[in-house]
């Protein structure tokens, strides 16, 4: 078992390398030829260029200037000096409530890291129970934790205060939180510039007419069931989408045999009118009507005519809008029991590939290695190496796993494909990380032994392993915490990338702003990590207060590293006005109720059997909480109140009386296949528009694109 | 244990008394002066009237028409002459739908009792294991069930697969079912009559206001918000209600006293301003508008300005219109808590009441009674019936008791208040009729029984126990289904009660109307008793298939009884349009889900350890079933469709261009305290009130009522 000192060692280690990182990070990101590696949303915002035509050829790639060398760390008060209405201006409402979560971590901990310490720590150092028991090893870690405390003993009443009180604290952080983030995406909303999905509805399920094509249909049926609203709708086009993605990767490569062909299968796709999607972006004249048919239901059958808020444009997933109703609910208990499989028997298929990938496998597909891996030397060191790599590649490429079950789920925009996939991830942290950590064996054995166990004896077991682990989670947060937000910094693989591009690849201005690849937040496998830590705080903050100065550590300086970052560096994909708050909170209140549900069990065995009465109320209080702020505050998330839409509706009537709505979401949600180059620019005002009393078949005008050439870029828009 | 021919007896024996019983029936109801205990229903439409003009003296009382006692069944045939859309007509669409569920129960189970006689029957008598075990007492029920097959047999994959069979024929049973009331249901609500509820949204929650008053307020926020299509509201009021009926049932009994007295507290709860209810029924123009306006939310804080669906008039909850959203979450916590304990803590104060209600304790009380008691046969008599009194008394009051936690928790429809009260008495019912038969012990030592076991050995322990008590449970089936429903028919409650009044207090023709009782299904405790025989048809299916048959005869004759009932003797009290089949829907998936869980239980202690796999699959896709079933239909129940609003707005404004609207819904939901009998009548059109351009404040004109009579049938409507 590892003493204080071991861990502050270990603690200064991690540290320095820490440190470390930080100071590339301060050299690196101030020569100029990293510029666009460090800076790229600087650059993508307009307001920084290359600096290839302002300065001498020397200084254009390595910064001389000495002063500015012993600054190396301004960088940390300059990522916390914009204030957050500028930075929500600056990087979105997604990227600024995305690094509360780290401020809320800060907000919860500190408190409870005090208190502990005031209370909890010497109440446990005093216990003087593992001095007695000299048989058994201890360490100063163990001294200051709650096994240092004799069983049935009195002290265990501070322990229960303190349960409760961190409890109450964490409803109270969490409430206002939830509260703040509501006012915030509210106040966002409608702060907001016009945008084209505020007007319009996302209608999926259009049932198919013998007399009308689809286009028709959707117009006929708003006409009458919205008649003073509807404005205008556009219709995706269903096809084949691999064919047609993939066609266009080989045009664009070919570029001179493209015109020809590329218009050809565009006039297929619309020309057939079995490839016209059963699915319609509905425009209405409103924000009030939009509102009301989003949250509506249109016909009798539930499952036709489905509407729901439009995502915005670039937040669209478009492979699946076409998914009948019968289908999505197939596919959803197929990835469930999907998940089921790959969170507990996830070893299964590692284990049979360890097992082939031995030496011996390897000779045999290629013999011709056979000389090199008998030396010694290698022998050693693949045998050491083999085991290990089937499952970090099955780590490094399980995010991607969840996502495409995400995408076979069906959601339809990129923003719930995120939340899907984080959902998936955290049960499969919480199981395999969390619980495999504490309790031996594989997340298989786990549930082998869960399904044997009793009610009230997993908590029992799992509880009692919770204390000898502390050491463990300490390493872990440090390793895995600030090393990563260390490296994240420092930003490795997009600086080499960027460098062999640049050296290689780019031949113009626009190839350099391509090869910056400023990334994005990661909501998909970035905050089920953060939750990790939640977790582990609200589990130990009872048992062993030591680990949450670590924890505090963590949060405070990923709250400093991602809020320099989305300022400096990411580009969001999509803004979905922090609508993942609910789940966030949520997966908090589960770390809540499984810290307390575990603190029952190991009190049960510590001999204070009579606190569980007392116990028991603590996940009962924290799901009624659960349920409050639910019904308090997660409509804000989901709906759209008709009374800001009215007041939104009214201010636009009086101050541009005479905007021509029709014109501008003319081209809002159009599929990437037909988005040229030009439609990227506002659509210039159409005279013929103006006259709504002739209303225009949008169809027909697009089935004439006149437009061919394809930007790369429009492929990474489809998400593939 | 019983034999087949004991079991055969007891059911000649309760066939023999409940052929009493119709027989009883079929004489009284031919008698004239028991017609309006037997056909009140009839009175209520105006289309019987007492035979008191109309016959010779003595036969105003007794039927001498011999031959009519000739066709004393032909009340069976007549039960199922009247077609569906007729019985909708006469009845509604609650009852007509509500006997559907016993129809269910047919559809359901005689298929499945057939194959199981086909197959399962002689694959168990065949088994043969129970007659080589010479030590163990078994009957001839028992080797005609899963226990006379052997442990690790092969024949167990015929009761696999019947598993599979009868779990695919509920699904698709209940598939067919759902679709066709919803249908019933949509078909209903389109082809209605103009009603109140259907212009109209109940808005609560209304947030005070300094400057207005909660009239003002609301009818300025709506004319803002839903500026073309708000068209008048009616606010209810606050004060003290239980005060305000007390006194009104006061007012009503000493009726010279009244105009003054109620004239004063009206004016007082009127010019109060503290005593208006921050709540009020919204009407609109059209029916699209309410649709609107109901399903969506208003303000940007989603518990202020709740709408919701009005209920229809006689169908509101008054007293829960106005309580304040944090107070309902509380009030619900602990309810929830309150429906655990009183579910398997109940034995604790029934014993304690047991415990002292002993002949010491009523000698303590009531010495005078000491030599009463003391007589050796009045002790015994007392001894054997006091200890279960408590828990009669329990039982009987249960439904009441349930209703009131359900009324604590605030909802505010006559409709809901039953739908709750019927899911808490679900629950009593499984876990201490179904469990507590099952398992001995009572249900608290059952949990806690539970709680240490593990989650496999639950359906173990309750699993093997099933086969043992077919006997248990086939007697309950005759004894408190066959039985019960006999019960019914005779109304000998109602038909003493009526002729006690008749004789005594009837004087006016209008008593008369009084003293009759048509009573009215009683969903909140009737329909969890029918999900009991659900429950025990599909658990028994494939483990004793010989209860079926008595399952089937339940079904059937409670049909017939409660089709004739709903036709003579009913008298709904609101009519929801079957909203509660979602809430039938998931019972019966609940107890098929519970069926396969103690089936796999009971395979795994047979030695059939290998069918868990094949068997765990199943409740996996009993959930799938009913989340696609609530995707696809719930809908329809909880929201209505945009489109079918459309079609009768249009359908009205065509036929019927000039209705006067805002006379129509003038007094349409006004409080029971309000409405005189003069109010009932349709109101007459009002001359001012065509001229929509000038609003009319409802509150001033409210508060000079005019009319002070008040029906004591009027106290009725209040659910007190």
């Amino acid at each position: 078992m590892a003493t204080l000192s071991d861990i502050g060692a270990a603690a200064t280690i991690n540290l320095l390398s820490a440190i470390t990182f930080l100071v590339a990070f301060a050299i690196l990101r101030l020569q100029p030829v990293n510029d666009r590696v460090y800076f790229p949303k600087w650059y993508l915002k307009g307001t920084r260029t290359s600096p290839t035509h302002a300065r001498a050829s020397v200084s254009k790639f390595v910064n001389l200037d000495y002063t500015s060398y012993l600054r190396f760390l301004n960088w940390m008060p300059a990522a916390l000096r914009m204030p957050e209405p500028e930075l929500i201006n600056h990087a979105g409402l997604d990227s600024a409530v995305y690094i509360r979560i780290y401020l809320l971590g800060l907000k919860l901990f500190i408190p409870i890291t005090i208190l502990a310490f005031a209370v909890l720590v010497p109440v446990n150092w005093t216990g003087n129970t593992l001095e007695r028991l000299d048989d058994l090893t201890f360490s100063d870690i163990d001294k200051l934790s709650i096994s240092n405390v004799g069983s049935g003993s009195e002290r265990f009443w501070a322990h229960l205060v303190m349960a409760y009180v961190f409890s109450f604290w964490t409803f109270y952080v969490l409430y206002h939180e939830y509260k703040r983030i509501a006012y915030m995406r509210l106040h966002f909303l409608a702060s907001e510039q016009r945008r084209p999905d505020q007007y319009t509805v996302l209608v999926r399920n259009v049932p198919p007419d013998p007399d009308e094509s689809v286009s028709e249909h959707v117009e006929h049926f708003f006409c009458v069931n919205h008649p003073d609203h509807y404005l205008t709708h556009q219709t995706g086009f269903w096809a084949l989408w691999g064919k047609t993605v993939d066609a266009i990767d080989y045009y664009t490569a070919e570029i001179e045999k493209l015109s020809n062909k590329e218009a050809i299968e565009r006039e297929r796709v619309t020309s057939d009118p079995k490839a016209i999607m059963p699915a319609a972006f509905v425009s209405f004249r409103t924000r009030w009507a939009a509102a009301v048919c989003a949250q509506t239901q249109q016909s009798s059958n539930p499952t036709l005519w489905l509407t729901e808020w439009a995502p915005e444009p670039r937040d669209v997933y478009w492979s699946n809008l076409a998914i009948p109703f019968v289908e999505i609910t197939i596919r959803r208990l197929i990835m469930a029991v999907a998940v089921f499989f790959l969170t507990f028997f996830f070893m299964i298929p590692i284990a049979f590939v360890q097992s082939i990938a031995n030496l011996d496998g390897i000779e045999k597909v290629f013999p011709f290695l056979k000389p090199l891996i008998e030396k010694e030397v290698v022998k050693s060191v693949i045998q050491g190496f083999l085991p290990g790599i089937a499952l970090k590649i099955f780590l490094i490429v399980l995010p991607t796993i969840l996502m495409t079950m995400s995408k076979i789920e069906g959601y339809t925009s990129l923003s719930v494909l995120d939340r899907r996939s984080a959902a998936k991830y955290y049960l499969f942290i919480l199981v395999n990380v969390f619980l495999g950590s504490i309790v031996t064996g594989t997340a298989f054995q786990q549930l082998h032994n869960f399904i044997k166990q009793s009610a009230n004896e997993i908590p029992t077991t799992v509880g009692v392993s919770i204390p000898m682990k502390a050491t463990f989670f300490i390493t872990y947060i440090m390793v895995d915490g600030w090393a990563g937000v260390a490296g994240e910094i420092l930003r490795l693989v997009p600086l080499v990338m960027f460098h062999l591009k640049n050296t290689f690849l780019v031949k113009t201005e626009r190839d350099r702003e391509q090869a910056m690849d400023p990334g994005s937040l990661d909501f998909a496998s970035a905050e089920p990590r953060i939750q990790l830590y939640f977790l582990l705080g609200l589990v130990y903050s009872v048992v062993t207060p030591i680990l949450l100065p670590f924890i505090i550590v963590f949060f405070g300086f990923s709250y400093l590293v991602f809020r320099h970052q989305i300022i400096n560096v990411y580009n969001q994909k999509y803004e979905s006005g922090a609508a993942f708050w609910p789940d966030v909170h949520r997966r908090i209140i589960t770390g809540l109720v499984i810290a307390q549900l575990l603190l029952m069990g190991l009190m049960s065995t510590k001999g204070a059997k009579q606190s569980t009465p007392l116990l028991v109320a603590l996940p009962v209080l924290t799901v009624w909480f659960h349920k409050f702020c639910k019904g308090r505050f997660e409509a804000a998330f989901v709906r759209f109140p008709l009374q800001d839409a009215m007041v939104k509706d009214t201010l636009e009537r009086a101050t541009e009386p005479h905007f021509n709505l029709r014109s501008y979401l003319r081209d809002a949600y159009i599929h990437p296949v037909f988005k040229d180059e030009e439609f990227e620019t506002p659509p210039a005002i159409d005279e013929e528009e103006n006259n709504l009393l002739v209303p225009t078949k949008r169809t027909s005008r697009r089935s004439t694109p006149s437009q061919s050439k394809m930007g790369s870029d429009r492929g990474s828009d489809l998400g593939v």
